[in-house]
């Protein structure tokens, strides 16, 4: 990408109403634009860092024999209705709309209901499971608040993946390959070594669900966590009950805040049951369908990274998400003849500030953009043979040749 | 994609309401699952489907130099308080919801307001122009009837393109830079040949838009094209006065019926105005920005390619757009070895019917389904030492040595 030809720039001030510093950065550095509170447009650049995030995302679950469709954001109350959960009592984030034609539908807030229907059309005999589908879709959540730039969403990206099965030893051995692909994610992510797998409290079949939960100071959930960070449990569920049940009574546990990345679920039979969506064994008998459902929130994570590894001059991306690897500014006329032969054909994987421009503000826009590795070239680098390169996250600098330049990068 | 493992299946039945020829045979194939009257999921093969036109899009698109972004759903009414098209007496298709904070908000069935008003803060300077922007966006139209499978949608998938530009002549020449751009993509979707740019009614500031139209029996047009087809018309605009213009009178015109695949407008004032889209000039003179707008119905076009190319045993893909290229169908012990073979290393680019099932019924599901190339491997060929190819398009069918086979598919 050329800066000279892109229609974002930096901008000097987020608007007065972004008080989160993951959104204050983003906007400011170009990656989104805010249409109101929760509510975000990804520009180029942070549709990009979205798309890597997923294709990480895509690359595991694939890995686990997981299959890709797209459910609908508009809603038939029916199946809701069934499980009790259309009513705003039951859930309280539900965007409602009137069809012209009459009737209510709803914003898909999240899809068992719909995916435990659809599969009644699929799934009747033993032999249609296991079945494994996931989705990157958005969902609506009609928030009171909503202030934490992409860590809480009104109309945010999320990845959902359901799972059906015959028994509870096929959704148990499920349920563990999902937790290793977490893993997987979250390490490829950038943040696995600060992202803890969490007890959270189940629900009418199980006793507990498992969140995995990203420390952060300004995470808005708190969690508890014993010394080497083996037993991590969610603010609902530390009691002595709990720690009782996790043989970990009389370990000393320390507060933090948190944010919620992803979550799985073991449903069992909470939607299989009221919706009705059961196999015939090789019996000849009619069984429910084991559930189990595994999020990850897709722009979250980008708020979460964003908040993380930010410093007080702007974005810090993981290599592996980063929109660009590298940022080339050439300097002189020389120095972005040079430039220019080193961005071609690495098109893809450079940020090219090609624009007449002072140094020092392409200096700070690399800073706010953040990504890995910024490649100056100018006419001083050129006149002993170098470029020279700065890591973004460390701030460490160093010259190297430019055939190795050439080679290598 | 085995079928032994994917969930999908085809179905005996579409639902009774589903009477759109394109939308049936895609629920019976197990390409999108109906949720409600022009509201569609993507199943894994349906989905891989909209990739593929998608990146056709997006390459013809990049390659005229836009750059892709991802604009919301939600709407905040002020930008379209100042254009008039938050009322419903303007436009007659909005979902509309309430936000639990307070206030009204739309679900966007198209996005010129908005990306009219992102664009005011990166637009200010004559060298801010031109920018070209478009997006994969779901829009939402409240029809009051949805009866033609995905060619009508309530829910539905479009490319938006949108351009801003400081001059009439930049306007024109990108308009005819999309012109092009767009019948590339036709050709590439293989509709090429029986997709005709078409005269329809401009608007305030420009006397005719264009629509792409796909001609078809069943499509809710009615255009008018006369004897080489070198002039088309919406019926719309079908009358004297624009005969007259477009040196047409006297010309013998047909009716037909057609689908709109795509449309082009240029909109000039028509939104910069309202919500003052201004750049400055050289002469540090304020001016509004021209702009244009480019749409193609992304879903909308897997429902048109399925209607035209459907015979009675179902669907045909074009070789451009297929989930896959090859049905692979193994018979016999030695010929699902073979077969296996073949599959392995293959696995993007071929669907393996590797289930226990009678001959029959794998073949009526494969012309259901309704890739281009059938190969068959069983016994039979193999005692020759070959395979049995089938073109799904024309009947047509021959042997290829098993070494050819392996080489050049």
């Amino acid at each position: 990408m050329r800066l000279s030809k892109t229609f974002i720039k930096t901008l000097r001030e987020a608007p007065k109403d972004e008080t989160a510093k993951n959104g204050a950065y983003l906007i400011r550095a170009g990656y989104v634009h805010k249409e109101m509170a929760g509510v975000y447009d990804y520009l180029p650049l942070g549709l990009r860092v979205i798309d890597n995030i997923k294709t990480i995302i895509r690359e595991e679950l694939n890995k686990i024999g997981c299959e890709e469709l797209s459910l609908t954001t508009l809603q038939n109350p029916e199946p809701w209705e069934k499980s009790g959960r259309f009513e705003d009592q039951e859930v309280d984030i539900w965007f409602k709309t009137e069809l012209s034609s009459g009737g209510l539908v709803g914003l898909a807030p999240t899809h068992e209901e719909p995916v435990t229907n659809l599969m009644r059309s699929y799934i009747s005999s033993y032999k249609d499971l296991p079945v494994k589908v996931y989705q990157f879709q958005t969902k609506f959540r009609n928030e009171l608040r909503a202030k934490s730039g992409l860590m809480r969403g009104r109309e945010f990206l999320m990845k959902d993946l359901y799972s059906f099965h015959r028994t509870e030893e096929d959704l148990d051995a499920f349920y563990a390959e999902v937790e290793e692909a977490y893993r997987r994610i979250f390490e490829r992510l950038g943040i696995g070594e600060v992202t803890f797998e969490t007890f959270a409290s189940g629900g009418i079949f199980t006793k507990y669900s498992h969140e995995f939960q990203t420390f952060l100071p300004v995470g808005e959930d708190t969690v508890y966590y014993n010394h080497d960070k083996s037993v991590v449990l969610n603010k609902e569920v530390y009691n002595d009950e709990v720690l009782k049940d996790l043989g970990a009574t009389g370990e000393k546990f320390e507060e933090t805040n948190a944010a919620e990345v992803g979550n799985i679920f073991k449903l069992k039979f909470k939607y299989s049951e009221p919706l009705e969506l059961k196999y015939i064994d090789e019996n000849n008998e009619q069984e429910l369908v084991y559930m189990g459902c595994y999020g990850i929130g897709v722009s979250r994570l980008m708020g979460v990274i964003a908040e993380k590894f930010a410093d007080d001059k702007g974005l810090v991306w993981p290599d592996t998400i980063a929109p660009y690897k590298y940022h080339l500014i050439g300097i002189g006329d020389k120095g972005m003849a040079e430039a220019e032969k080193f961005y071609t054909g690495r098109e893809d994987v450079v940020l090219f500030d090609d624009r007449d421009k002072r140094p020092g503000e392409k200096f700070a826009d690399a800073e706010l953009m953040g990504l890995p590795l910024r490649i100056v070239i100018s006419d001083r680098t050129l006149a002993d043979n170098t470029a020279e390169i700065t890591d973004r996250k460390t701030g460490k600098n160093w010259s190297v040749n430019l055939e190795e330049l050439f080679e290598k990068f």
